[in-house]
């Protein structure tokens, strides 16, 4: 762990939603796993997350004009039912099965350390998720924003500086007053590149208990902590 | 009263934010008169206020480009340094006076009724109030928002009917599944030419003791109530 010595003006911290805050892998596996016997759900969840990023890279060269998560994560589902003999699924099951995004489970640290967390700073979400998506999450699962900031109200997705240069301006706060906390280094490093502080998290489990994750320390990072809860000890904030 | 039969599949709450939730006539004059004894303050809140639709509409004329309502409340308070005698304010005084709407207080039934409405719908601002402003002044009051949408999110100030119809789509539900809350006809005449349900809040003393406000009933409306609370009764949320 290093902490910089000027960290007390950090007004505001954002968070990474998907793997930081909440488990998707394990949330889609089991969904998926319920809706479908015997399907890999270790696989499907795998995949669907895979489709992510060249998703979001196709509206971001300009292929695909602006569109929400839900939409790319439904496009990316339609992929997956021929692979994985989905065929069955009716439009109404189909439907559910993409807003398994917005019941996301949230890991076992995540409400208590941001209940800690909101108690000195403001916090927000800082995800690619759409607005509809972070705000149902938040309700199903219990997380406590002062706020729900998405890529849908920048219209760019991280790691685009518009995004975490957009959070701050919206608080009109210098981009140090604010710290971007991921268990992502390269969501971290785009943070940092815009002047913001940036809290690494680690989650090894983030891509299933068969896939864990380097969870090694990145000197640059502000903080480095285990959970969330940790993250509010390093930050002082009292349980 | 007017109750719609068919409200069951109302989802969304959206709550316009001055002079519904928060007080902000009282608010201001009493932070304006302890910064300034002397000063009229029920005469400044009032002129304060009174800057704001000619503001926004040289935004959406098209005169000014997009400008946060923090930025037009300076400005408008910047054309009140004279007439109200504030000259000797220095540039600190004056941005902290121009956050006092940070720090409206809420009226005495906002956060009891909001915390149970809240139990059976999602709860979102829709202010022309920008995100920073509403989601600080939540923090402050301990108002219990789902999310904090805002005129910001859409460029677009109430009563475009981007705004509503914004909303609506943020959550991906039809016009009808969302309902706007306010204690302004204008307001809810705007919405519900685009589909949404209204519910009217009376709110006689918005504009100070001084200056009752005519708070009759729209048949037009979905619901008419006499606070928050009494909202919560009416769509048979626990108290």
């Amino acid at each position: 762990m290093k902490a910089c010595d000027d960290h007390g003006n950090i007004e505001l911290l954002c968070f990474d939603i998907f793997g930081t805050v909440v488990d998707w892998h394990g949330s889609i596996a089991r969904e998926v796993g319920a809706m479908c016997p015997g399907i890999d759900g270790d696989a499907f969840a795998l995949a669907w997350r895979a489709g992510y990023r060249p998703a979001m890279q196709r509206v971001m060269s300009g292929e695909l004009g602006w569109t929400l998560i839900d939409d790319l994560h439904r496009m990316i589902l339609d992929e997956l039912i021929a692979p994985f003999g989905l065929g069955h699924l009716d439009e109404a099951q189909r439907r559910h099965l993409n807003s398994a995004w917005h019941r996301l489970a949230a890991w076992p640290d995540s409400v208590r350390g941001l209940t800690r967390l909101k108690s000195r700073f403001l916090i927000s979400t800082l995800s690619n998720g759409n607005i509809g998506l972070l705000t149902r999450m938040a309700k199903h699962t219990g997380l406590p924003w002062d706020c729900v900031l998405s890529a849908e109200v920048f219209r760019a997705y991280k790691p685009d500086p518009a995004v975490y240069l957009g959070a701050a301006r919206v608080f009109d706060l210098p981009p140090h007053a604010v710290m971007l906390v991921a268990a992502h280094h390269d969501d971290l490093a785009a943070a940092r590149s815009c002047g913001l502080r940036t809290a690494y998290i680690e989650r090894p489990l983030e891509f299933g208990a068969g896939h864990p994750k380097d969870v090694s320390p990145d000197p640059l990072d502000t903080f480095h902590a285990r959970s969330i809860e940790h993250l509010a000890d390093l930050l002082g904030c009292v349980a």
